[in-house]
């Protein structure tokens, strides 16, 4: 694919917004991205928006959904509009807003995540999808519910510079231990909250006139069957492995160049297997990392240092762009107290459903 | 954009459909389309549904919403992807099941093409907003509802001897003038069903080793405001005529060279804008065209040449793929009774919304 630059970035802060209305917040993410890329409107528009047609009832422009991944599907399909000549330039905009509908109309929409016919049907949530993963991958590998605190804390430590995130505020593991339970083994503090907040990226097939030029070095999508029963090991995600394989390899760079990874912490068992899928460990060892210092800021392998889904909160169609402004923001050095130190290649891994649609994009400072 | 190839088509009797789920829809309807190419599974698949998040709870692979236009959108998200070199092939899939969910239900999803703040929270239904454009047209330009009764007769005539579609049957002025008041001025026969069905296209960069090669000659979208109330001119739908416009331009060709038209009339007020926004007649002067014959199969400007989507059906999503496979039939010349004579190039326009999000295709018969 020719080489497409991030002219721009926008976000608002992720929170209960009460006071604007989803086209309000899409519309604030998208300016601020106009006017940090100081260029003309775009040509194209692309809008990532998981639950349009079941809670907010909005429909405009370009629409993409693909469950909690929806972000980086707007962002790829925007992408491929560049590269194909139709446009030259786009903006993409991420928005959820789920804390204005009531509590069940979102968790049934959130299991639209899951297999309709063989998992939502039978009442299912999604926590409980992924409840039955961490059940398994603690009797597999012998991990304890203590052992994945580590996620959580690094999550809340990062976040609390991050003007825009939904908690800025530590936790400890003694925080982690007295966390309610919501569905056994995952606590309160192992969930990503339901949160509003819209993310905006301008896209250029120019480079940009002056200051730092990011470029979008990898974009790969990858599938797997929804339902859990249907998979071979549902302890891999075999398309978060793919994905960042073919990543990777559209980059030309191995995994320990990554300067810093924004992974889809959804809940922490889902953190624990994006690190091991995108190769940072042997699949089992993801709560190795956490509890060793490698994910955290100055560690090997720096993850949500803006809070990620955890922390910052996870508005779940616009997520995946505030990964990638998240990322854009490190490459260009303005990351704030969480600033890695001479980012080079920054990855951002977007998860759909529970592991079904995967799309990983690596960003590169030249 | 470069040239790429309709090399096989597959769709699914438009009727309702209560012993199939919308997978099974979507993959009987995949699955006859690559039967039709020959060919090896392709590269992606693109889903054009736009009831997934509020009736249907179903998410898989890259799923494309632009309410109406869903499937045009899918098929055009597509052929970008093909063009940008991301993927040499693809099949698109446009499906809807509507009639097992609540009619409600329907109304409700349904209503989520109209704007949600300005038109849905006041309880208009999409009915209603075509009622609204159709009143005001009849007395702006002086026609009578029996006017339109031209456009339902045409669409019911070539249904006839269409296999799949929902309505096999001719109607008469008579039937037409007896037919219920669903909201005034539109009754029954004025309105396309709902209906559940699949269509389904494999798209190559290839072109075919052997029989006719069907290219696409232009794929062009546009969009307008979501809310009547901001139009310049309710009666004109501006962005139809843009996507036209554009169309014409990227095909080099001009309306009269149109050897058949597949509008998208869910309403027959639909019908006589799309006529006029399309080139074909002045604004005010589409019931003429229905009422001199233009558009019969051996008229100058053949339209729904299978049933439209007021006989054939309107199972939403699936429609703009349903227009596609019928226009790639005719230029096959596998058309059936009502085919077209030496037609060389088909256009097929999907609306999204009272107007808001539309999409025109022409294919090619080289």
């Amino acid at each position: 694919m020719q080489k497409i630059y991030i002219a721009g970035v926008g976000q608002t802060p992720v929170r209960e917004n009460w006071e604007k209305s989803l086209k309000e917040l899409a519309g604030d993410a998208a300016l601020l991205a106009l006017e940090d890329a100081r260029l003309e409107y775009p040509e194209g528009i692309f809008v990532g928006n998981m639950m349009s047609g079941s809670a907010n009832r909005h429909r405009e422009g370009f629409g993409l959904e693909s469950a909690c991944s929806s972000g980086a599907a707007a962002f790829r399909a925007a992408l491929m509009a560049i590269a194909s000549g139709e446009l030259s330039s786009a903006l993409v905009v991420g928005v959820e807003k789920m804390t204005d509908s009531p509590l069940a109309e979102i968790t049934s929409s959130l299991a639209t995540a899951a297999d309709a016919d063989l998992e939502g049907d039978f009442g299912v949530s999604f926590v409980a999808l992924n409840a039955l993963i961490m059940q398994r991958y603690m009797h597999e590998y012998g991990w304890k519910t203590s052992d994945f605190a580590a996620f959580s804390i690094n999550a809340h430590a990062n976040a609390v510079s991050n003007p825009n995130a939904r908690f800025q505020k530590a936790i400890s593991q003694v925080d982690y231990a007295r966390a309610g339970m919501v569905c056994e083994p995952i606590n309160l503090l192992d969930a990503s909250p339901v949160s509003d907040g819209a993310a905006a990226l301008y896209l250029s097939a120019a480079p940009p006139a002056a200051g730092r030029k990011i470029s979008v070095a990898a974009s790969a999508a990858a599938t797997d069957t929804i339902s859990l029963q249907h998979r071979a090991n549902p302890l891999r995600l075999s398309a978060a492995e793919e994905s960042a394989r073919k990543a990777y390899q559209q980059a030309g760079i191995s995994p320990h160049e990554i300067s810093l990874f924004e992974y889809h912490d959804a809940f922490s068992i889902m953190a624990a297997l994006s690190l091991e899928a995108a190769g940072f460990c042997e699949p089992g060892q993801g709560p190795r990392l956490a509890n060793d210092g490698s994910i955290a800021v100055d560690g090997v392998i720096p993850v949500a240092t803006m809070g990620g889904l955890k922390a910052r909160g996870h508005p779940v169609g616009a997520t995946g762009l505030y990964q990638l402004v998240e990322v854009a923001l490190q490459l260009r050095e303005q990351a704030g107290k969480t600033q890695v130190k001479a980012p080079r290649w920054g990855m951002a891994q977007n998860i759909g459903g529970s592991g079904s649609n995967i799309i990983t994009h690596i960003l590169h400072q030249e």
